[in-house]
């Protein structure tokens, strides 16, 4: 077993000194704008998007300076749909990771464009860091398909209509088999979408055969259902709490089960698992 | 000379048949976010820039279907940009051409998602439709700079800081050298580098050489600025709007002078210029 904690804050230490050089350049970006991407994209986060990125590329052997651009690309994405999941409009937080979330320190207007240009950067990244056109193409289909409409984007706007019917309904929506059905697209869609693309993209990089491509698609299925569970049940009364975490334990097993599939050195992929169901916040 | 009108409604025509059929898939997608990702790419737009798009790839020996689906990715970063600046924090527009803006419509939470899901897939279209993959990550990498932090989203910071700053002080803005340098970066981050990108997409899919790209650029920054500053005419008093009309007049001048180092037919793109000054709306 790898000394998991350890691990964990190298790979942070790592993407936090990468992301910095990734932001656009500082001479010909507005002041405001600027802090408020560097602000967002430096608040302290788990990084365990571009974390798996880089130990599913490492596993099958691609290089680490090949991976990084791809992985802070990702935490870019990662980064404007919490900017833009915070407004107003939204879900309406002033606080994140105990800090102002984006809107409340540079307003309501430069926090939704800090999220476009954070998006839009992650796109320019792929395309002028990647020096593998047929790469750089892959990469981008790949994760615009897993971010947008059909994917993270649906599953806010599924995420708001849940949030609307729960409210019209008495009963625990959970307990109900038609809600249950909707939050489970949702969880999908809004979660584990961009963390199985967060894999399947160190994958891509390694240039991974379709059969590892598709078990690492069911690991990160499982690893995204299971991530967004635990993370409700961290927010849960007692009762849902064990109900999310039942189920956040099933994914999980069943991520780890398929890990086996591959025939590579997969303890890290393994550990990152236990670390989505372990981890206290 | 070309008959304007009949060109415009054709093109017109063609962009909206296919704008259809490049947005997400209907079944995949949450009806809330794909109805309103429909009603905002079907609102009666000019299509200025996927016609610049495709007047400048085909003078250059471009193919139609090679054309038309980077255009339309053009329409949709450009309808992104609209719904996002219509919102309450940016502009707060409740109509926009007639018909109400699409947070009106749709609620600011699936307006502020459907102009991020556009944006997407603006990148996703280009990354599937363009087949040869070096084509694809230029324009990728084209269209991502002149639409983020130092391009399009940057002049929109500009344009609040602009708003802010005008209304501190007492003279008109435009007579005071800082604002009106400020005013004019403003213009260019804002408007001009998307119909710009929007030409030298056209060139870049007809596998321009750098000189044409060279004169492009130039022909499409003064092209932007002028579209601007006649919109910006249109919605001023009258000793603004004669200002306004001037500089606008002079750039025209310009990018027609321009397009005769091309070497090309340029008839088309020379009426389009004209188009741009002398349009009513």
């Amino acid at each position: 077993m790898i000394n998991l904690k350890q691990y964990l804050t190298r790979q942070q230490h790592l993407i936090n000194k990468a992301i910095v050089n990734y932001l656009p350049n500082r001479n010909s970006t507005p002041v405001a704008l600027y802090k408020a991407m560097s602000y967002s994209t430096n608040s302290g986060g788990k990084r365990i998007r571009p974390i798996l990125t880089l130990a599913t590329g490492k596993m099958l052997g691609a290089k680490e300076n090949e991976l990084l651009p791809v992985a802070c690309a990702i935490e870019f994405v990662h980064t404007y749909s919490l900017i833009h999941d915070d407004l107003p409009a939204m879900d309406n937080d002033d606080f994140r990771r105990g800090k102002p979330t984006v809107h409340k320190k540079f307003g309501e207007a430069v926090a939704i464009l800090a999220g476009d240009a954070l998006l839009t950067r992650a796109f320019e990244i792929i395309a002028t860091e990647v020096k593998d056109v047929k790469l750089s193409q892959r990469l981008t289909s790949e994760i615009s398909h897993a971010v947008g409409a059909e994917g993270m984007v649906g599953g806010q706007v599924l995420d708001l209509e849940f949030t609307q019917k729960s409210s019209l309904i008495k009963r625990n929506p959970l307990e109900d088999t038609r809600f249950n059905k909707l939050y489970d697209k949702m969880l999908l869609m809004k979660t584990a979408n961009l963390i199985q693309s967060a894999i399947l993209c160190g994958a891509i990089i390694a240039r991974a055969n379709n059969k590892l491509l598709f078990y690492l698609s069911i690991y990160g299925n499982h690893l995204g259902l299971a991530f967004q569970l635990k993370d409700d049940a961290i927010d849960s009364p007692r009762q849902e709490k064990d109900r999310c975490l039942i189920k956040a334990k099933y994914h999980i097993e069943h991520a780890k089960i398929t890990l086996n599939h591959l025939g590579k050195k997969t303890e890290v992929l393994q550990s990152l698992a236990d670390y989505v169901i372990n981890r206290t916040y």
